[in-house]
């Protein structure tokens, strides 16, 4: 009866576009210059991506102390910190929130006969599944901004740091100008 | 401006309530005799989930071969394996599909200046998120049901063997009965 049912559905595990759009524009931000901001909607074009969407990430980039907001018509956004203690894990617990993948709803105590009383001890399955998400974190955690671009460079033809700069050079606004 | 957004979401990475549903079950089908089976049905009410829902997620590990379906009036689910030969990380492929939590849509070739040629090379940002998963997959894969089982047990006041026996006593259909 299962052959109908080889493969089921697709993974509902899944990072938001979010990461992904929220990494590149901290990295980009990396390479401004001392004094240089680029906005939302500039972060957003370079990326191709909805200012509208992508807004909703720096703003949680913001809020846990990644990015810094400079306000007024020259202002945007750059690296509150530098790029060396930026790592992978701080920017997706900021676009993702703190809570681990796994939620444990202590099913141990539903049904008929559930646990008498509330259980002192975590669960040993949650406790498993949430030393996997340390292992994950932890990896995420070793890397860095500043290792993510020196890694880039080493195997860039020029091509990727050429599309970086002609685009910076256009849009990079600086404070001091 | 960023004051109004402290804590933007909720997480949106979140395994599905179906891993700790299937991750209950095997469990408890790792405790049957060796002629033994339940029904989706019995395995629902024991947890005090949906059946049309858990039904989804028996039908996803008896396709990864983690269970076998007996057919008939006394048919159900038992492990198709030992349980010292189930991991967890069978169990969440089986139930939330082999893709990798970060999925890279490869944003570094839109924009008004995407990269020119299409890169040889995976992403840098890509390849380190996908180590993290790889650490996640490998902590896992060192857990079996049955190691599960001996830490319950361990740390068992007898109140949870007891829930699981009182169920099995009334409710496990024997093949040669």
């Amino acid at each position: 009866m299962d052959k109908k049912y080889p493969r089921l559905g697709r993974r509902t595990v899944k990072l938001s576009e979010g990461v992904e759009q929220a990494i590149h524009s901290v990295a980009m931000l990396a390479q401004l210059s001392e004094e240089g901001v680029l906005s939302a909607g500039e972060l957003a074009e370079y990326h191709g991506v909805k200012t509208s969407y992508l807004l909703k990430h720096l703003q949680a980039l913001s809020g846990a102390g990644i990015l810094a907001t400079l306000p007024g018509p020259k202002g945007g956004y750059r690296l509150a910190r530098t790029a060396a203690k930026i790592t992978l894990l701080d920017i997706v617990l900021a676009v993702e929130g703190p809570q681990p993948a796994f939620r444990c709803l202590e099913i141990r105590q539903r049904g008929p006969n559930p646990l008498p009383v509330k259980p002192t001890r975590p669960c040993e399955i949650n406790a498993a599944m949430l030393r996997a998400e340390k292992a994950y974190r932890a990896e995420l955690q070793r890397v860095t901004i500043a290792d993510i671009l020196k890694d880039v460079a080493a195997g860039d033809d020029g091509s990727i740091a050429a599309r970086g700069c002609a685009f910076l050079a256009i849009h990079e606004r600086r404070q001091g100008a």
